[in-house]
């Protein structure tokens, strides 16, 4: 049967996936705001490619248009026009882990309740959502997604019965929901924004030049729809903005230690953007510079895999003296429709979404940077490629620790058998990619990608230690998943 | 501005909407139900053209496709496909009258619950959903649609955690709910089937030659899949097909008087169906006979507006002795698409969707038998054509008493402001639609179609005798229409 | 594997279908013309549901747009603004025979030549593009399309660089072709509209308000734009319309008989056009009176198939006292995307497009009367259908004679070995199709059909008698045949 | 009005089209060469990105399909599996400067002839095409598109009529046209591949492990399909593949000097590509060097504009010394239907489809490499955005002289008044953009980017030294241009 493959990142590219990107405005006058959503969108869609949506809140009624595609396809001139202008407006980008009935999950989720309508975007995962979800089907709720942003809907929302404000509710469904969440949310008369107390998914805040505040998972989005950037909000906090102006409520939540993903910084978020004052790109480029003296190399070129390993490529380069070279070129007209080869014909076109500059490998000794390894076919095939173009050594280095564990706040770093990692030495690696040698960044720098206290991140995938509690049910124990 | 008729039967066709058909197969072995539902669906397609949807049950799981569109354009063979094989199946397919967020309030609704999954398929209109749904979010639920099968829904589920089965479950639903429902549900294990105390829409039980259950809103769906017609269920009735084979549940529902819709009879069913013993082109027939002796006419020939108006001029013809002769055209090849005249033009071209037959009409005196006058307009604009094709007199006939009050079981005729009969006379509404007479069937015979038990239907859009509570507050009170 | 019915009429409607229908307008002031195209070329849906297309002139440059589809799919509103305004117009729609390329195959044809663009609609078949085209191609000539249309366009164009005029074009031209042509063409400042000289396709001419000239293959679409019927074109004549008026140019061609295809009577045309004065639908009535003096039926109903049955079903009724009823209802809403069942399945599933109204024929003697019977296996599933309806008796009238010879015309009447009535006595497609007894009309009443001149038809299809020499190849001998 | 960007390149990437890539096998065994060519074409998708197509040859027998649109948009599983299977196969895609009528420019041109069927891909532009399109009407030839290459069919196929063979036809065609014409060409029984007698335009041929014939624009597309370089076909060259093997035709030119596009190596090809020899990145980091002799600068940083002012930026940080950075991020996912903002939003959001990486460029003085300046406004758009990301100074280095001359070979380099060059000088320029200082590579040294003799090069964009006459007429003065 002829495949397409919906994720054309499959054929040659990165296999692992950040689920979502949100973006908010509160603008307070009319506005057409739903392009500029649109624009701010198009910045996030690296962090979901999957589906995606927009509501604009206008004189407090919120309508939505969302779907499966990229925001170029899901939004059309006449859409735009039909969501039109408002006062309040959020969006949201997603990679659907869960297959067929992506539609239903797409976000926003725009619900009604006794207080009027809620619009929700949520990026990040819960490790509680099964409990959540268990208690509130005994109590008779039913749900018609497979996500945990329609668990988060009902608590928020119960907790609006009980409390006598929006803020009041979400505050404290901050302290119910445990995992990771980065939210934007939309009510009749205010947009609000809030970030799990250990701060695990990125969210920030910006202002355009007519006082519109924004809200963003990150900064390029910011400046894409020309806003100057305010501050990244802080883990637990939640901030309002309503006619009143804006304000930042903090002390509801339990302080817990900051746990950024460091991945955001490794692969997930785009490198023009600057999260928690570290820009991405930086934290990249001292990624390759760790590694050059963790694992140098007797080499003659450094080349990156595009597009995350170039900006670790130029420090490896940098701090090794080995000359930065453009190696690999990507096939940038692959689309979500593109039909790819079956098995037999793969391996004779490992060429479709990556090609090797020949003149920068031919005969030299390369070191090439990758911001990651999973099942290791991809690697091989790349490793393969620079060796037919010439390359007489390829030594891969890679900007992230071996990924040993399954990642429970919103990216799909898989289950432990899928992760290669934990079934091979690297030597096994090593020679099962084809390399000259093989170097991880270790956990320990990559707590110090960027400057800031190396106990402030997530490194669960590398290391296993886990902010939270581990989720004893997952959401594939509940949902059959459905091919 | 161009506009896209969305709803082409409005550019001179009828004007009154059913709201919905309902079809189900419980078929115990897995088969490629969802091309049967297909095909079940295609011949309800005059019940509802806005949307549509399929779900399949295979070994408890169910999945499911929707959309806006008719069943042909919904569906494409890879969906059908995908949907595959299963034991249980349910489809829908609707006429919406809410506009913007049409998508989601397609069904099935397909939702979870602590005991699994259900899929609910629904005709008809409650009148106590304002208050229901009231009820449901004061404990904190939450809607994503603005359709009663949420409410519904919600019901049905809370019920099942206090009841030990889904029958129990629906049962009491039964009881709680209030107006029209004729329902087609599935859960992990059973299909059920029911109808409202009133009996207000139609829904009727068949087999398949291999003991497959079917479930219809009408028989021509029965007909078309090649099912062998059983019977109708009862008002009340709960009809459940499970491994068990399918039993009857009658003792639940306080018995009321059966109150089934006349106006099926008139002009939204299907003239091949039958409904409760008596065929739908039977009734049209006696309609016609009716007219012939309430509103005799001197005439030359008889003709009926297509579709529903040509069995009530065969009967007006048989009865008058007048023959019957075939005086207008529809253009079949007006889709969902087709881009409207504007005003102005339009008047030009009245002939776009009917067109006189003149060598029937010219220089006769012309019997002309319509289902329903609603604006007027319509009306106007086909005597007017009739007029111009040569007819030297037009008699218009309707085959149903004048609407005089909204209908709250899920039609659309209107709010009393725009229905031309609460604000005109008969003869002022001959002459504003420019016939030489005007005759409207009576109430009492509209009870004598079918020779059932006159005071068994609800003929309350003609004489404001609801068989329910009128609702206090409707949905357009609650949803902002959104254009 | 899933088959979908690109021309659902296949399923259980009709199996002959006309090539085209065209439509043109000469306007002379800029006007929205491609609007009114678009309505014209509905109300000639019926002549072709594969392709459309339209051109429109401004200002001297022709801008055009087609694509596979009803007229009502591809057309949106943003193309119909893109063509917008001009002073004239012309407009086509087809039912292709030649599968895969029937893109390249829409019309208009537009091209481009040593004089400026010509845009040119077709409805008929030549018998010497085979001779012709090769001439041309061993003068070079290369051809995009395997369709007649490019044979005709460069026997004018060349014709072109000889005359004076483009109307000396075409009146030479239309002494080289030889067959059906019924056809309009607009150059950078006429729109020319010719018939040829048997007048095998019909064309007729009528005046908006305006004073704008409008052509049209049927009068059904004058009337949809408001036309005024001015008159039919004669065979062999060329009408002109520039910025000087409308003149007709006679002399250039040699006269022949008249040959109007009569099947344009008995099925192509749609019941409420007018042809040469006859009305369609009294044609038809008149084949039923016909046939009920010829087959007379001792019978208690009479039905017609939809839709072209239905009239003739009234003039058999008439003639023969028979009550007419209406027995067979066709489901509206299968499209050209619809998913067509398997064999087996669809003998189980006959009533997919048409169905029986039981209480019509329940326990009676039914006259069934249809159009044409050509493989026999959809008037089997019919007669079968009301049969199981409970009729005790069906007899069969088919109002034309049978089909004994291809067309070469511009219909698909088949080749001799897919007729039945080639391989198959009366008496033995009677009982292949189930009916009690069977009657054709006789080829003498067809040609008394209108009451014009018997001699004034081509009924070569029924007694091969070919007006003009018969192709020694046809197209399919050339183009393989694609699918 | 809202604006969709058809091409999305023009937000504020490059303003230079190429106008075509083909592509073509010959494998003489049948197999699924659609896919193959879809593959091909994936990797040629930057040659032009508007319509593409693929014909294939199975059994003498050409099947096409053709549409607007990316690779992966026109070409469905579906479709590729309908053109299937077969022996030989080309395909094309485009970048159409003409406007709404570009599906009918759409290639491969398919042809039927007196010998059968001809499928021709173009790339390139003839000078002469006014002249031989007027010889052509005057013969009574008629012209469907407004592409050379409908001139071109006309040519081969009359010269066929006349030779013995299809490669003497073309043979005697390339001695006709004149211009830049790199062709291939499917015979029902060959596949012919040509190269003007400038080589203005790359052509190369390669093998495929079993030993099919490739043919390809640039040599990515051989790697992605996996086949092995042979050669590049030399100018004038005609190579033949049938069933006797592959041959070369080489005598029937005249020898002309040999005039390749410099602006291939500097921005058309894919820096992977290898054209006669010399590797494009290799001649885009020659660009840098040369860029950084004959403009040093004083600075920290030097970065390249996406995606070929990157090779650049790599050559002239290693001869200046200067270390290379990531400077600017491009957005991926700014595809062929994005809305993009009006006028006044544009402004505020310069960061749509480029954002500087802050951390790069924050207080440093920056040399940014681009590869061409058109009209000014994207570069001044750039600069600025660097300039707001904190750079102190921005130097930009343009790896291409100036462009003063319009071209006539196949890219859309415009006329004189919409270079900026022409108007202005290059302190003026550089003042415009906001630069701190400019410099344009010599032409002197765009003649040595490769090694190459520097004469045989076409670089009449800057110096006006067009190797062929220069045309009097362009399509643009023949073809109104349609919005």
């Amino acid at each position: 049967m002829t495949k397409i493959y919906k994720n054309a990142g499959a054929i040659s590219g990165h296999e692992i996936h950040e689920e979502c990107g949100v973006f908010g405005i509160y603008a307070r006058e009319k506005k057409p705001l739903a392009k500029l959503v649109y624009y701010g969108l198009t910045a996030l869609q690296h962090r979901g490619q999957e589906a995606c949506g927009i509501a604009v809140n206008e004189d407090r009624i919120i309508r939505y248009h969302k779907d499966i595609g990229l925001v170029h396809e899901v939004f059309t001139p006449e859409q735009l026009t039909a969501l039109g202008c408002g006062q309040i407006a959020v969006g949201h980008c997603r990679y659907s882990t869960s297959g067929s009935q992506a539609r239903e999950n797409a976000q926003p989720m725009v619900v009604r309740h006794v207080k009027g309508q809620l619009a929700l975007c949520h990026n990040g995962n819960l490790v509680n959502s099964f409990e959540l979800r268990r208690e509130l089907e005994l109590k008779g709720c039913i749900f018609q997604t497979t996500s945990d942003t329609e668990v988060i809907s009902y608590i928020i929302i119960q907790n609006r019965l009980k409390y006598g404000s929006i803020e009041d509710a979400v505050c404290a469904a901050m302290g119910q929901l445990d995992g990771a969440f980065s939210m934007i949310m939309m009510s009749p008369a205010k947009l609000l924004a809030c970030r799990d107390p250990y701060g695990l998914r990125p969210l920030c805040c910006g202002m355009l030049e007519d006082g519109s505040y924004v809200f963003s998972s990150e900064t390029c989005a910011l400046d894409t729809v020309g806003a100057r950037y305010i501050r990244d909000l802080e883990p637990g906090e939640l901030v309002v903005a309503d006619k009143n102006g804006i304000r930042s409520i903090r002390t509801h939540c339990d302080r817990k230690p900051k746990k950024l993903c460091v991945f955001e910084y490794i692969y997930f978020a785009r490198s023009d953007s600057i999260i928690e004052g570290c820009p991405v790109h930086e934290a990249r480029r001292r990624a390759g510079r760790f590694l050059a003296r963790e694992y140098p190399a007797d080499a003659d070129v450094v080349i990156g895999v595009p597009d995350s390993g170039l900006d670790s490529a130029i420090g490896y380069s940098e701090e090794s003296g080995i000359p930065y070279g453009i190696g690999l070129i990507k096939n940038k007209y692959i689309g979500r429709t593109f039909i790819a080869p079956d098995q037999e014909t793969r391996e004779k076109m490992v060429q479709l979404k990556l090609n090797a500059v020949r003149s920068t490998v031919e005969g030299k000794r390369v070191v090439m940077i990758d911001d990651s390894i999973v099942r290791g076919t991809t690697s091989a095939r790349i490793v393969n490629l620079i060796r037919q173009a010439g390359a007489s050594e390829v030594h891969v280095r890679i900007s992230a620790p071996p990924f040993l564990n399954p990642c429970y706040y919103g990216t799909d770093v898989d289950s432990k058998e899928n992760l290669i990692a934990c079934r091979l030495t690297i030597p096994e690696i090593c020679k099962l990619i084809g390399a000259d040698s093989l170097g991880y960044l270790s956990v320990e720098n990559a707590r110090h990608l960027t400057g800031a206290d190396p106990d402030s991140f997530c490194c669960a995938c590398f290391d296993g230690k886990y902010p939270t509690a581990v989720p004893t049910h997952t959401d594939k124990d509940r949902f059959e998943v459905i091919k």
